[in-house]
């Protein structure tokens, strides 16, 4: 077999099923090699950014590792940003980018470029098999690299005489590495600290913002007064009914501050010490009270939920979780605002739906709303990066076809990847878009705002750069574009009906929200 | 002043005129210092790689260097595959690449990534400054290294504090590099091949694709008998009446062959030696014949102009060039074709036209169809990666209002930075955009053809990954979706209808003209 098909059948072997990608002349065998590897997918994006973003979603719901082809260096260039939230994600993510004939790429012909440089950039391994004999060992090694705790992005670029060639053959998948489990001895010291009668807070983050973490985690906040904060973006959260509600670190640095207000001890489990998103002048970046003692029960890769169930049993032996009663908002009525969006999504979300929250600053009124809805997910940008929302929900939609994805996205955040809804159509996924429409980048007003507080940064609030309403966008008109339904809501009535409209249909639709920007 | 302002009135004692961006929190200071730096007008565009190719196209119509402001590493890594078009086509670029504060970056927040990883990517320099005071000396380094000649793409990284603080002061800017000469050796060697009785190719790039260098290699054919061969992407060409025509080298190896089919000598200027695109089993990667020998003219960097204008008068002092007589198709009639939307094209495009073709392999009738239109420039993609089409066109007629863009999109192409759209419509730019409509990658298809007539590669011509047409795109209501005119044409008549209109129209328009795929 060729080195294109003997990556792909390794990659099958272990537990790819599926490939997003948009692929070019380099690409093209790997392309013949679906044919006749069928137990992978091919599904097609129309830009990079969105085959990246959607790879991300998948991995992070099918707990099944992801791949993605793309297009030499200025493909995978173009899908690197959604990368990034990946890696932020800790999402297993394989990237097969192709690469020109390795007799062609000293001629340095134009699309030539150094793919290695660029995955680098992602600090993921990166592989280049020589000749097709390579191609699937090092596809096997690969995939184990994004299988090892926490999870990670790796890339194999693949000359396109490699993927030709005969001489390959598929190789065994590597069993990836678990986590390593931590030390007794931190866990009986962080047992001591929590046992003492001093104010103390619990962060958690990653793999402990699902059930088992979080009921854990409310053990010991019940047994022992810590309170539990969760990290402000992570990659998956499971939340609704029958599960603690913690508060998210907040976003800016006096809001950490406040939440951690008189705390002596700051216990930090699946995630890091909490820092500023951004630094501010006269802002300190990390957010940890001065006094206050740092203690890590589980560094990100570390076993965190085996750690904090220890933990729990340690300090709270007999102490069950306080958990959410099933309440939901009554369906509001009028102008749609900041708060009554939340309802109505929170009012009808259904059973076993993937949120993926991606309302920047229109979303500051979600997590209260959905607390006590039915059980769900929800899905975040996790490295700051916009655009992912429409990538992630049709990743998420590839891995769940039964459950109903519900993407909250913020209208600035929609025009980078906008032709996610492209696949989504050609996919016929269930998924129903809400783009959160304030007609401005008004997280930019918001943080110019926060600047011009302090002495000598004055700045009008009105400069005409985060300004998205010249020309308005239509989004009900560009959602059509692609043939998907889509209507217009500026009433929570309207919401409602849509909302539920679109939940109770298959295939995908769009609801163009418009909202009030925040005051 | 702050550090935001020293590198903005910087870059504006240097010609910078336009700063191209979508910026975030860490670009607000040079947000606000573009409020004081009135010399400077901010352009917005709601995706990177829209900011980055309307960078690029400005750059090549104006003559004048260019900036964008990128917001940390994944903004600046959206914009990277337009940057890699604009490498290739030895375009002036100054990117600035905001940063988090110097004291924030060890914290390793979401969005912090290596940016210089990035930057090297592009090849061109690479300066941080690392206080305010470094702000105006790093930018007018940067400004000079992307004006030495070729001209190259190079990136400021500034960090937050360094825009927000005070102390710095604009930097004069330096005086740029020539481009150096020719040795008179070589020009003497090489007039004497020409003077030889051999078969001989010219085959000219660069500089060289405009008046003086195609009068020039113009009088040298007419007097040598030499076959004058262009490049195959070029960053501008000059085209009409009045000027020779000469082919373009071909795409595949085997037509380069043929063009070069008989050939003793090669002589090279302004470019580089003829490869193939892309690689192919059994095909050599370079292009020149066996036996023939290669001469460099100049090299790319080179004063390639006043060597061919010197060679010129060598070995044709008395000759002039062929040039083409003013000449236009009919109006064709009947459903579009390859054929005659091309004609359309050419017997209706006004004087001074700007055209920006991204047709691939729509596009094979559009040379010789307007040969003989009134003069005009060409603009193409010139490091292969799809996307750049709607992007130039914003950039062109940033730089030339007074001009008619003209922008051949081919549909594939689109859908990577169709938000270009918005900000065309936001700045009323007079563009007329013609999508070539196949609903496929046809070029992809073309290539799997290519591949499949080797033994032991064939595969199907109808892989799903190659059509668009499931869903169809309604490029009308894309367009409109922007708030832009837009209407479709499927047959010549109706082509030539809306295309008069949208160029007698100020402001934006787009045709979506659909086109049967090549055979």
């Amino acid at each position: 077999m060729n080195g294109a098909e003997a990556l792909l059948r390794t990659l099958a072997g272990g537990g790819v099923e599926v490939l997003f990608t948009n692929p070019g002349t380099t690409e093209l065998h790997l392309v013949g090699a679906l044919e006749s590897v069928t137990e992978v997918r091919g599904v097609l994006a129309l830009f990079e950014g969105v085959v990246t973003g959607a790879a991300d979603g998948y991995a992070r719901i099918a707990g099944k590792p992801a791949a993605t082809l793309l297009h030499l260096g200025p493909g995978f260039a173009y899908g690197l940003t959604n990368l990034h939230n990946s890696r932020r994600a800790n999402s297993p993510v394989v990237n097969i980018v192709g690469d020109h004939a390795t007799f062609h790429t000293a001629f340095d012909p134009p699309l030539n470029s150094d793919i290695a440089a660029l995955a680098g950039w992602l600090r993921g391994p990166v592989r280049r098999p020589e000749d097709a004999a390579g191609a699937g060992p090092d596809a096997a090694a690969i995939l184990a690299a994004v299988l090892e705790p926490p999870g990670q992005v790796a890339t194999v670029v693949m000359p396109a005489d490699v993927s030709w060639s005969d001489g390959g053959a598929a190789a065994a998948p590597a069993k990836p590495r678990t986590a390593p489990a931590v030390d007794q001895q931190v866990l009986t010291q962080i047992a001591d600290v929590l046992r003492a009668d001093e104010t103390t807070a619990l962060v958690i983050g990653g793999p402990l913002l699902r059930e088992a973490g979080l009921l854990a985690a409310g053990r010991i906040a019940a047994a022992t007064g810590a309170r539990v904060l969760q990290e402000l973006y992570s990659n998956r959260v499971e939340r609704g009914t029958g599960l603690p509600a913690f508060p998210r670190l907040g976003f800016y640095p006096e809001q950490v501050l406040e939440q951690l207000h008189g705390v002596r001890h700051v216990i930090v489990a699946g995630t890091k010490a909490p820092i500023s998103f951004f630094a501010y002048p006269d802002q300190p970046s990390l957010l940890v009270p001065e006094g206050a003692r740092t203690h890590i029960l589980a560094e990100v890769g570390q076993d965190a939920v085996a750690a904090l169930l220890h933990l729990a049993d340690l300090v709270a032996p007999d102490t069950a979780a306080q958990v959410t009663d099933p309440h939901r908002p009554a369906l509001p009525t009028g102008p749609l605002t900041l708060q009554n969006w939340a309802d109505v999504v929170a009012a009808l979300l259904p059973e076993r739906a993937i949120i993926i929250d991606e309302s920047v600053s229109s979303g500051t009124a979600l997590a209260t709303a959905t607390a006590g809805a039915p059980r769900h997910d929800v899905l975040m940008q996790t490295g700051g990066a916009m655009g992912d929302g429409l990538p992630l929900a049709v990743g998420a939609a590839v891995a769940a076809p039964d459950r109903p994805v519900v993407a909250l996205v913020a209208d600035g955040c929609v025009m980078y990847t906008a032709t996610a809804l492209w696949t989504q159509v050609r996919e016929q996924l269930n998924i129903t878009n809400v783009i959160l429409n304030n007609q401005a980048y008004a997280i930019l007003r918001q943080e110019w705002g926060h600047f011009s507080k302090r002495p000598g940064l004055a700045s009008p609030d009105s400069n005409p750069l985060f300004d998205l309403a010249n020309p308005q966008i239509d989004f009900v008109g560009l959602a059509n574009a692609f043939g998907m339904p889509a209507s217009r809501a500026t009433t929570a009535e309207q919401l409602a009906e849509q909302f539920s409209q679109a939940l109770a249909q298959p295939g995908p639709h769009l609801i163009d929200a418009t909202i009030p920007p925040a005051a």
